[in-house]
C-alpha cells in the first residue's frame, strides 16, 4: 500500500453509502460478522486472512465463537484509504451468510 | 465440557506458575503472542483453531498484524476451568517461535 491516501471525509461518506454492513467508529471502519458457529467464523477468517495477506492490507480483528468484529483502516494515511473499502467489500462477500 | 468445573483460587494460581508467559486478568487467563508477521501470527491462530473446536472449548482473541492477544475462560463455570489451562499449553506448544 506505498501509493496509499486518506480519503477526504466526503470520499469516505460516498464509500461507507456502498457498505450497508459497516459504520465508521473512531475513524476506522467497522463491522461485526455474526456465523452460526465457531467453524463458520473461523472459516471467514482464514479466507478474509488470504485476500487481507494478498492485498498486504490487513484487518484488526477480534473473535469470540460465532462473532467476528473487524476494524478496518490505513496506519500510513492516518486514516481510511480506498484499500479500507476493497477489503470491506472482500470481507462481505467472503462472509456469505455472516450478519452484522 | 459439560463436565466442566470451576477451579479454586489455590488451583489456578497452581496451574499458572506452570505457564509463565500467561497472566490473569479480570479472572481470564491471559497472553499476548507477537510473531514476525501476519503470516506466522494466522499461522498460529489456525492451529489453534483446529484445536479450540476438537476441544470444544474456544478462546476470546484478537490480532492485529503480528500480534495475537488471547484471553482465556470457561463461560459455563463462571471462571477458570481445567480446559483454559489445557488449551493454554497447547497453543504454547503451537506458538513455537511466538513470544509474549
Amino acid at each position: 500500500m506505498a501509493t496509499a491516501t486518506r480519503l477526504t471525509d466526503a470520499q469516505v461518506r460516498d464509500e461507507l453509502a456502498k457498505l450497508p454492513g459497516w459504520t465508521l467508529a473512531a475513524g476506522r471502519l467497522r463491522r461485526e460478522f455474526v456465523f452460526r458457529d465457531f467453524v463458520e467464523a473461523f472459516g471467514f477468517m482464514a479466507r478474509a486472512a488470504l485476500v487481507a495477506e494478498r492485498m498486504n492490507h490487513h484487518p484488526d480483528w477480534s473473535n469470540v465463537y460465532r462473532k467476528v468484529v473487524v476494524e478496518l483502516s490505513t496506519h500510513d494515511v492516518g486514516g481510511l484509504s480506498q484499500a479500507d473499502f476493497v477489503l470491506a467489500a472482500e470481507m462481505d462477500q467472503l462472509a456469505g451468510g455472516g450478519r452484522g
